[in-house]
């Protein structure tokens, strides 16, 4: 990183105050690490006040060990979950195989990497509400997300920064 | 989510520039999904500038597809990645068959539940400096990593805000 990072992060320092989990608002985000998402802005959050998981996409299967940790470890587990997906997001552009195929014709002969890809799932993303959808009836399904957490489903516009409901829901198991 | 965080949005969008992607610094970064974790403060990023990849623990095992995602989609692959674990992680203080047993006891009798835990990967934390080692190496070792990529190392002080430095690396394979 360069030492302008580093310079940034001894002011950081020199005025930091340390966020209190009691200022946690029990909200879990997982969204996409791309660049121009940035949950805190879109959301007004300040820092200690949301769990944010990001992942390629922001998928939800991805996140899972991610929700478990913070709903069996915290002492006051009554998390809500609102997955947030956004447009022009680089996998909605290309599908699982298709990164299969740029791995491997990008390394020609290595029967060990193509192996490895072939056993991957990018999540790619056909539709984004759909995908959105399927995410958050993943996780009201999964036996491995507390019964009664709150669920929603949310499209980011990357162009305006407008975030917009699709899908609300409880998790059932 | 609440009332307040959509009112948030609304003025969001009202002052909003779309970041473009000439402002990406190539860094990618890998931390952990703790609310008091905030990579852009920290780090002095502004939206746009990295690739920001969120779990339990900033696990680099875990973060593997979204990072061959941009290495591989992204035109100009020569990314910069930073591995960034934080002191009081929920995840040094507990170890993978201990928040499975956690997650058994909450669920007595369902053997469903307790076959998904065993096979669960929690990715705890013995010693940060360790396990931020640990997981550049991995990174630096993995086939699936573009050779020469930067890799370095990082533990942030929660108590602190403070960044160091605790390795740096190249991927080899």
């Amino acid at each position: 990183m360069n030492p302008e990072i580093l310079r940034a992060n001894e002011k950081y320092v020199d005025n930091y105050t340390r966020p209190d989990w009691s200022e946690f608002t029990n909200l879990v985000i997982i969204t996409c690490c791309d660049p121009r998402v940035d949950p805190y802005g879109q959301l007004g959050l300040k820092n200690g006040q949301a769990i944010i998981i990001r992942n390629a996409g922001g998928s939800a299967v991805d996140a899972l060990r991610s929700i478990v940790v913070p709903q069996y470890l915290l002492p006051d587990n009554n998390c809500e979950i609102a997955v947030m997906h956004h447009t022009d997001c680089g996998l909605s552009k290309v599908t699982t195989d298709q990164i299969r195929e740029l791995v491997k014709s990008g390394n020609p002969g290595r029967d060990d990497i193509a192996a490895m890809v072939d056993n991957m799932e990018f999540h790619h993303i056909q539709d984004i509400e759909e995908s959105v959808k399927n995410d958050v009836r993943y996780l009201a399904e999964h036996p491995l997300i507390l019964k009664g957490t709150k669920l929603s489903g949310w499209v980011q516009d990357t162009e305006t920064g407008k975030i917009s409901k699709v899908v609300e829901a409880m998790a059932l198991s």
